[in-house]
Protein backbone atom coordinates (compact mmCIF):
# COMPACT_ATOMS: atom_id res chain seq x y z
CA UNK A 1 0.00 0.00 0.00
CA UNK A 2 1.04 3.45 -0.73
CA UNK A 3 -0.46 5.03 2.05
CA UNK A 4 -3.10 3.75 4.68
CA UNK A 5 -6.81 3.23 4.64
CA UNK A 6 -9.23 4.41 6.96
CA UNK A 7 -12.37 2.82 6.55
CA UNK A 8 -15.23 3.11 9.10
CA UNK A 9 -18.79 0.83 10.06
CA UNK A 10 -21.46 2.05 10.87
CA UNK A 11 -25.34 1.05 11.68
CA UNK A 12 -28.23 0.61 14.46
CA UNK A 13 -27.23 -1.85 17.10
CA UNK A 14 -27.65 -5.70 15.66
CA UNK A 15 -27.47 -4.39 11.95
CA UNK A 16 -24.82 -6.82 12.02
CA UNK A 17 -21.68 -4.45 11.01
CA UNK A 18 -19.17 -6.04 13.14
CA UNK A 19 -19.53 -9.61 11.64
CA UNK A 20 -19.33 -7.90 8.27
CA UNK A 21 -16.39 -6.64 9.62
CA UNK A 22 -14.74 -9.23 11.24
CA UNK A 23 -15.82 -11.38 8.08
CA UNK A 24 -13.84 -8.70 5.52
CA UNK A 25 -10.39 -7.96 7.98
CA UNK A 26 -10.08 -12.15 7.29
CA UNK A 27 -10.59 -12.11 3.60
CA UNK A 28 -8.58 -9.35 3.18
CA UNK A 29 -5.38 -11.09 5.46
CA UNK A 30 -5.80 -14.43 3.14
CA UNK A 31 -4.92 -12.05 0.29
CA UNK A 32 -2.40 -10.92 1.77
CA UNK A 33 -3.29 -7.29 3.11
CA UNK A 34 -1.99 -5.87 6.27
CA UNK A 35 -5.34 -5.27 8.11
CA UNK A 36 -6.09 -4.10 11.51
CA UNK A 37 -9.90 -4.34 13.02
CA UNK A 38 -10.57 -2.07 15.78
CA UNK A 39 -13.16 -0.02 17.77
CA UNK A 40 -13.42 2.63 20.21
CA UNK A 41 -12.03 1.87 23.32
CA UNK A 42 -9.68 -0.76 21.45
CA UNK A 43 -7.30 -1.47 24.09
CA UNK A 44 -6.43 1.88 24.26
CA UNK A 45 -6.16 1.92 28.39
CA UNK A 46 -6.66 5.34 28.69
CA UNK A 47 -9.77 5.52 26.10
CA UNK A 48 -11.02 2.14 28.36
CA UNK A 49 -11.05 4.06 31.40
CA UNK A 50 -13.35 6.33 29.97
CA UNK A 51 -16.00 3.71 28.22
CA UNK A 52 -16.39 1.83 31.53
CA UNK A 53 -17.87 5.29 32.75
CA UNK A 54 -20.10 5.69 29.76
CA UNK A 55 -20.91 2.35 29.59
CA UNK A 56 -21.52 1.80 33.72
CA UNK A 57 -25.56 0.88 34.44
CA UNK A 58 -25.86 2.98 37.56
CA UNK A 59 -25.00 6.14 35.64
CA UNK A 60 -28.43 7.09 34.78
CA UNK A 61 -28.24 10.39 35.68
CA UNK A 62 -25.52 11.16 32.73
CA UNK A 63 -26.65 14.43 30.64
CA UNK A 64 -26.26 13.98 27.66
CA UNK A 65 -23.47 16.57 26.71
CA UNK A 66 -21.18 15.02 29.56
CA UNK A 67 -21.81 11.46 27.22
CA UNK A 68 -21.30 13.31 23.88
CA UNK A 69 -17.88 14.71 25.30
CA UNK A 70 -16.67 11.67 26.68
CA UNK A 71 -17.50 9.87 23.32
CA UNK A 72 -15.04 12.22 22.02
CA UNK A 73 -12.27 11.71 24.44
CA UNK A 74 -12.60 8.32 24.06
CA UNK A 75 -12.24 8.64 19.95
CA UNK A 76 -9.46 11.19 20.56
CA UNK A 77 -7.30 9.00 22.72
CA UNK A 78 -8.42 5.86 20.68
CA UNK A 79 -7.00 7.24 17.31
CA UNK A 80 -4.01 8.43 18.64
CA UNK A 81 -3.12 5.13 20.95
CA UNK A 82 -4.31 2.60 17.72
CA UNK A 83 -5.46 4.29 14.37
CA UNK A 84 -2.91 6.97 13.50
CA UNK A 85 -0.08 4.03 14.45
CA UNK A 86 -1.32 1.76 11.86
CA UNK A 87 -2.17 4.38 9.44
CA UNK A 88 1.62 4.90 9.56
CA UNK A 89 2.40 1.75 9.02
CA UNK A 90 0.37 1.91 6.07
CA UNK A 91 -2.55 -0.82 7.49
CA UNK A 92 -5.75 -0.91 6.54
CA UNK A 93 -8.17 0.26 9.33
CA UNK A 94 -11.27 -1.15 9.41
CA UNK A 95 -12.88 0.57 12.68
CA UNK A 96 -16.26 -0.45 14.00
CA UNK A 97 -18.24 2.60 14.72
CA UNK A 98 -16.59 5.95 14.33
CA UNK A 99 -17.51 9.90 14.51
CA UNK A 100 -21.36 9.02 12.78
CA UNK A 101 -22.51 6.91 15.51
CA UNK A 102 -21.83 9.89 17.74
CA UNK A 103 -23.50 12.55 15.36
CA UNK A 104 -26.50 9.56 15.09
CA UNK A 105 -26.86 8.64 18.59
CA UNK A 106 -25.80 11.94 20.50
CA UNK A 107 -26.59 14.60 18.52
CA UNK A 108 -29.87 13.19 16.80
CA UNK A 109 -31.31 10.52 18.55
CA UNK A 110 -30.28 12.71 22.03
CA UNK A 111 -31.59 15.76 20.60
CA UNK A 112 -28.18 18.05 21.12
CA UNK A 113 -27.62 18.60 17.64
CA UNK A 114 -26.00 16.79 14.77
CA UNK A 115 -23.84 20.35 14.20
CA UNK A 116 -22.84 20.68 17.75
CA UNK A 117 -21.90 17.21 18.13
CA UNK A 118 -19.84 17.83 15.42
CA UNK A 119 -17.68 20.32 16.67
CA UNK A 120 -16.60 18.71 19.32
CA UNK A 121 -15.87 15.81 17.33
CA UNK A 122 -13.92 17.94 14.99
CA UNK A 123 -11.75 18.92 18.01
CA UNK A 124 -11.02 15.32 18.70
CA UNK A 125 -10.92 13.59 15.15
CA UNK A 126 -8.45 17.13 14.06
CA UNK A 127 -8.52 15.84 10.07
CA UNK A 128 -8.05 12.39 11.04
CA UNK A 129 -11.44 11.74 8.62
CA UNK A 130 -12.33 8.08 7.21
CA UNK A 131 -12.21 7.69 3.45
CA UNK A 132 -14.68 5.57 3.63
CA UNK A 133 -17.97 4.53 5.82
CA UNK A 134 -20.11 1.69 5.58
CA UNK A 135 -23.51 1.80 6.74
CA UNK A 136 -25.12 -1.21 7.36
CA UNK A 137 -29.11 -1.41 6.74
CA UNK A 138 -31.48 -3.19 7.98
CA UNK A 139 -35.24 -3.15 9.15
CA UNK A 140 -35.84 -2.32 12.81
CA UNK A 141 -37.31 -5.92 13.37
CA UNK A 142 -34.36 -7.69 11.76
CA UNK A 143 -31.99 -5.43 14.04
CA UNK A 144 -34.15 -5.89 17.44
CA UNK A 145 -33.51 -9.69 16.57
CA UNK A 146 -30.18 -9.85 16.05
CA UNK A 147 -29.57 -7.60 19.54
CA UNK A 148 -31.97 -9.99 21.47
CA UNK A 149 -29.25 -13.08 20.02
CA UNK A 150 -26.38 -11.43 21.66
CA UNK A 151 -28.00 -11.67 25.32
CA UNK A 152 -25.97 -9.32 28.02
CA UNK A 153 -26.96 -5.24 27.81
CA UNK A 154 -25.19 -2.36 28.50
CA UNK A 155 -26.98 1.45 29.49
CA UNK A 156 -27.24 2.31 25.61
CA UNK A 157 -29.07 -0.98 24.91
CA UNK A 158 -31.58 -0.14 27.59
CA UNK A 159 -32.89 2.64 25.29
CA UNK A 160 -36.58 2.32 24.28
CA UNK A 161 -37.43 1.47 21.06
CA UNK A 162 -38.21 5.05 19.59
CA UNK A 163 -34.54 5.67 20.41
CA UNK A 164 -33.20 3.22 17.89
CA UNK A 165 -35.77 4.44 15.35
CA UNK A 166 -34.41 7.98 16.05
CA UNK A 167 -30.80 6.88 15.41
CA UNK A 168 -32.01 5.33 12.55
CA UNK A 169 -32.84 8.61 11.47
CA UNK A 170 -30.05 10.22 12.18
CA UNK A 171 -28.12 8.13 9.92
CA UNK A 172 -30.35 8.80 7.05
CA UNK A 173 -29.41 12.31 7.33
CA UNK A 174 -25.94 11.45 7.24
CA UNK A 175 -26.17 9.57 4.42
CA UNK A 176 -27.63 12.45 2.51
CA UNK A 177 -25.55 14.66 3.57
CA UNK A 178 -21.72 12.60 2.77
CA UNK A 179 -23.15 11.25 -0.31
CA UNK A 180 -19.76 10.51 -1.25
CA UNK A 181 -18.50 8.88 1.82
CA UNK A 182 -20.72 6.72 3.09
CA UNK A 183 -21.98 3.78 1.25
CA UNK A 184 -25.11 1.91 1.72
CA UNK A 185 -24.91 -1.44 2.40
CA UNK A 186 -28.02 -3.79 2.28
CA UNK A 187 -27.99 -6.10 5.49
CA UNK A 188 -31.45 -8.11 5.22
CA UNK A 189 -29.32 -10.75 3.55
CA UNK A 190 -27.48 -13.87 5.16
CA UNK A 191 -24.02 -13.16 6.92
CA UNK A 192 -21.68 -14.73 3.83
CA UNK A 193 -23.92 -11.94 1.15
CA UNK A 194 -23.29 -9.33 3.13
CA UNK A 195 -19.52 -10.29 4.24
CA UNK A 196 -18.79 -10.73 0.19
CA UNK A 197 -20.44 -7.18 -0.64
CA UNK A 198 -18.41 -5.28 1.81
CA UNK A 199 -15.18 -7.07 0.60
CA UNK A 200 -16.42 -5.81 -3.10
CA UNK A 201 -16.70 -2.46 -1.83
CA UNK A 202 -13.63 -2.29 0.49
CA UNK A 203 -11.68 -3.82 -2.25
CA UNK A 204 -12.60 -0.97 -4.32
CA UNK A 205 -11.31 1.38 -2.02
CA UNK A 206 -8.42 0.11 -1.31
CA UNK A 207 -7.35 -0.17 -5.33
CA UNK A 208 -7.01 3.69 -5.11
CA UNK A 209 -4.09 3.40 -2.43
CA UNK A 210 -2.16 0.19 -4.11
CA UNK B 1 -31.63 37.39 45.96
CA UNK B 2 -33.72 37.93 42.67
CA UNK B 3 -31.50 35.25 40.83
CA UNK B 4 -28.08 33.29 41.65
CA UNK B 5 -25.21 34.57 40.93
CA UNK B 6 -22.17 32.44 39.58
CA UNK B 7 -18.87 33.96 40.17
CA UNK B 8 -15.76 32.21 39.19
CA UNK B 9 -12.02 32.34 40.32
CA UNK B 10 -9.06 31.30 38.24
CA UNK B 11 -5.19 31.73 38.77
CA UNK B 12 -2.01 29.64 38.46
CA UNK B 13 -1.38 26.91 40.93
CA UNK B 14 -0.50 28.55 44.53
CA UNK B 15 -2.14 32.13 43.41
CA UNK B 16 -3.96 31.57 46.81
CA UNK B 17 -7.49 31.59 45.26
CA UNK B 18 -8.43 28.69 47.43
CA UNK B 19 -8.11 30.10 50.73
CA UNK B 20 -9.77 33.43 49.60
CA UNK B 21 -12.85 31.87 48.02
CA UNK B 22 -13.43 29.98 50.80
CA UNK B 23 -12.65 33.10 52.97
CA UNK B 24 -15.29 35.33 50.93
CA UNK B 25 -18.02 32.07 51.90
CA UNK B 26 -17.59 32.07 55.22
CA UNK B 27 -18.24 36.16 55.49
CA UNK B 28 -20.92 36.26 53.23
CA UNK B 29 -22.45 33.39 55.35
CA UNK B 30 -22.09 35.88 58.36
CA UNK B 31 -23.77 38.56 56.58
CA UNK B 32 -26.62 36.14 55.94
CA UNK B 33 -26.30 34.94 51.70
CA UNK B 34 -26.56 31.59 50.87
CA UNK B 35 -23.39 30.97 49.26
CA UNK B 36 -22.03 27.36 48.34
CA UNK B 37 -18.46 27.00 47.20
CA UNK B 38 -17.76 24.22 44.65
CA UNK B 39 -15.21 23.37 42.45
CA UNK B 40 -14.88 20.51 39.73
CA UNK B 41 -15.98 17.97 39.57
CA UNK B 42 -16.93 18.80 43.30
CA UNK B 43 -19.14 15.88 44.71
CA UNK B 44 -20.88 15.08 41.20
CA UNK B 45 -20.34 11.21 41.45
CA UNK B 46 -20.05 11.17 37.09
CA UNK B 47 -17.91 14.10 36.95
CA UNK B 48 -15.70 12.56 40.03
CA UNK B 49 -14.83 9.16 37.88
CA UNK B 50 -13.80 11.40 35.27
CA UNK B 51 -12.03 13.48 37.50
CA UNK B 52 -10.06 10.04 38.31
CA UNK B 53 -8.92 9.31 34.94
CA UNK B 54 -7.46 12.95 34.51
CA UNK B 55 -5.54 13.25 37.44
CA UNK B 56 -4.09 9.46 37.37
CA UNK B 57 -0.39 9.53 37.74
CA UNK B 58 0.04 6.83 35.66
CA UNK B 59 -1.43 8.94 32.65
CA UNK B 60 1.12 10.14 30.98
CA UNK B 61 0.73 8.75 27.59
CA UNK B 62 -2.95 11.02 27.66
CA UNK B 63 -2.68 12.66 24.18
CA UNK B 64 -3.68 16.89 25.16
CA UNK B 65 -7.40 16.71 23.43
CA UNK B 66 -8.27 14.14 25.18
CA UNK B 67 -7.50 15.55 28.59
CA UNK B 68 -9.50 19.04 27.16
CA UNK B 69 -12.52 16.33 25.98
CA UNK B 70 -12.14 15.27 29.99
CA UNK B 71 -12.36 18.43 31.66
CA UNK B 72 -14.97 19.85 29.61
CA UNK B 73 -17.30 16.85 29.80
CA UNK B 74 -16.19 16.98 34.03
CA UNK B 75 -17.22 20.64 34.15
CA UNK B 76 -20.24 20.16 31.68
CA UNK B 77 -21.65 17.64 34.65
CA UNK B 78 -20.65 19.15 37.35
CA UNK B 79 -22.54 22.15 35.96
CA UNK B 80 -25.96 19.96 35.78
CA UNK B 81 -25.57 18.32 39.18
CA UNK B 82 -23.86 21.09 41.73
CA UNK B 83 -24.13 25.27 39.84
CA UNK B 84 -27.27 24.81 38.30
CA UNK B 85 -29.08 23.52 41.11
CA UNK B 86 -28.20 26.01 43.32
CA UNK B 87 -29.12 28.91 40.50
CA UNK B 88 -31.97 27.87 40.40
CA UNK B 89 -32.19 28.35 44.21
CA UNK B 90 -31.32 31.61 44.00
CA UNK B 91 -28.10 30.82 45.85
CA UNK B 92 -24.40 32.64 45.47
CA UNK B 93 -22.06 30.33 43.36
CA UNK B 94 -18.62 30.84 43.80
CA UNK B 95 -16.60 28.47 41.60
CA UNK B 96 -12.69 27.83 42.22
CA UNK B 97 -11.79 27.41 38.96
CA UNK B 98 -13.88 27.06 35.44
CA UNK B 99 -13.37 27.98 31.88
CA UNK B 100 -10.68 29.75 31.80
CA UNK B 101 -8.43 27.17 33.15
CA UNK B 102 -8.95 25.15 30.37
CA UNK B 103 -8.40 28.14 28.05
CA UNK B 104 -5.17 28.83 30.04
CA UNK B 105 -4.36 25.26 30.84
CA UNK B 106 -5.11 23.11 27.77
CA UNK B 107 -5.92 25.73 25.29
CA UNK B 108 -2.85 28.37 25.77
CA UNK B 109 -0.21 26.16 27.72
CA UNK B 110 -0.74 23.22 25.76
CA UNK B 111 -0.79 24.38 22.75
CA UNK B 112 -4.18 23.31 21.29
CA UNK B 113 -5.69 26.97 20.77
CA UNK B 114 -8.02 28.88 22.97
CA UNK B 115 -10.25 28.91 20.19
CA UNK B 116 -10.61 25.10 19.66
CA UNK B 117 -10.83 24.56 23.54
CA UNK B 118 -13.25 27.63 23.81
CA UNK B 119 -15.60 25.55 21.43
CA UNK B 120 -15.75 22.73 23.36
CA UNK B 121 -16.17 24.22 26.48
CA UNK B 122 -18.94 26.37 24.84
CA UNK B 123 -20.64 23.05 24.14
CA UNK B 124 -20.23 21.63 27.78
CA UNK B 125 -21.32 25.09 29.43
CA UNK B 126 -24.06 25.70 27.12
CA UNK B 127 -24.90 29.54 27.83
CA UNK B 128 -24.10 29.36 31.73
CA UNK B 129 -21.43 31.59 32.17
CA UNK B 130 -20.13 33.14 35.08
CA UNK B 131 -21.62 36.64 35.87
CA UNK B 132 -17.95 37.51 36.92
CA UNK B 133 -14.36 36.04 37.29
CA UNK B 134 -11.78 36.79 40.01
CA UNK B 135 -8.14 36.13 38.64
CA UNK B 136 -5.31 36.11 41.75
CA UNK B 137 -2.21 37.74 40.27
CA UNK B 138 0.88 36.55 42.02
CA UNK B 139 4.59 36.31 41.19
CA UNK B 140 5.79 32.89 39.82
CA UNK B 141 7.83 32.63 43.01
CA UNK B 142 5.59 33.35 45.49
CA UNK B 143 2.94 30.63 43.52
CA UNK B 144 5.80 28.13 43.93
CA UNK B 145 6.04 29.00 47.17
CA UNK B 146 2.89 28.71 48.36
CA UNK B 147 2.07 25.11 45.77
CA UNK B 148 5.29 23.76 48.35
CA UNK B 149 3.43 24.31 51.45
CA UNK B 150 0.72 21.99 49.85
CA UNK B 151 2.42 18.81 49.72
CA UNK B 152 1.11 16.38 48.19
CA UNK B 153 1.61 16.33 43.96
CA UNK B 154 -0.65 15.07 41.03
CA UNK B 155 -0.16 14.56 37.59
CA UNK B 156 -0.93 18.54 36.46
CA UNK B 157 1.79 19.63 39.22
CA UNK B 158 4.37 17.53 38.14
CA UNK B 159 4.55 19.65 34.90
CA UNK B 160 7.81 22.22 34.12
CA UNK B 161 8.02 25.60 35.23
CA UNK B 162 7.53 26.98 31.81
CA UNK B 163 4.15 25.11 31.27
CA UNK B 164 3.11 27.72 34.36
CA UNK B 165 4.77 30.58 33.05
CA UNK B 166 2.63 29.50 29.99
CA UNK B 167 -0.40 29.11 31.95
CA UNK B 168 0.10 32.85 33.26
CA UNK B 169 0.40 33.84 29.92
CA UNK B 170 -2.90 32.52 28.76
CA UNK B 171 -5.07 33.88 31.60
CA UNK B 172 -3.29 37.32 30.59
CA UNK B 173 -4.17 36.83 26.72
CA UNK B 174 -8.22 36.27 28.44
CA UNK B 175 -7.98 38.97 30.74
CA UNK B 176 -7.61 41.10 27.67
CA UNK B 177 -10.24 39.88 25.68
CA UNK B 178 -12.64 39.96 28.86
CA UNK B 179 -11.92 42.84 30.46
CA UNK B 180 -15.89 43.23 31.54
CA UNK B 181 -15.81 39.41 33.07
CA UNK B 182 -12.24 39.17 34.96
CA UNK B 183 -11.28 41.27 37.77
CA UNK B 184 -7.46 40.96 38.80
CA UNK B 185 -7.18 40.80 42.37
CA UNK B 186 -3.59 41.39 43.42
CA UNK B 187 -2.64 38.10 45.40
CA UNK B 188 0.96 38.81 46.93
CA UNK B 189 -0.58 40.32 50.26
CA UNK B 190 -1.44 38.54 53.44
CA UNK B 191 -4.74 35.93 53.13
CA UNK B 192 -6.51 38.63 54.86
CA UNK B 193 -5.82 41.85 52.57
CA UNK B 194 -6.69 39.26 49.94
CA UNK B 195 -9.86 38.16 51.61
CA UNK B 196 -10.82 41.86 52.28
CA UNK B 197 -10.72 43.02 48.20
CA UNK B 198 -12.31 39.96 47.43
CA UNK B 199 -15.36 40.52 49.77
CA UNK B 200 -15.38 44.06 48.47
CA UNK B 201 -15.44 43.12 44.72
CA UNK B 202 -18.12 40.23 45.27
CA UNK B 203 -20.53 42.60 47.02
CA UNK B 204 -20.41 45.02 44.71
CA UNK B 205 -21.28 41.71 41.69
CA UNK B 206 -23.63 40.98 44.40
CA UNK B 207 -25.87 44.25 44.74
CA UNK B 208 -26.84 44.69 41.20
CA UNK B 209 -28.74 41.43 42.26
CA UNK B 210 -30.20 41.88 45.25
Amino acid sequence: MKQGVFITFEGNDGAGKTTACLGVKDKLEQMGYSVIYTREPGGSKIAESIREILLDVNNTAMDGRTEALLYAASRRQHLVDIVLPALEKKQIVLCDRFLDSSLAYQGHARGIGMEEVYKINEFAIHNCMPIKTFFYSVSMETGQKRMNIRGDKNRLDLEQNDFHKKVREGYEMLIKTYPERIHVIDAEPSKEEVIEETLYQVLKVIKEYE
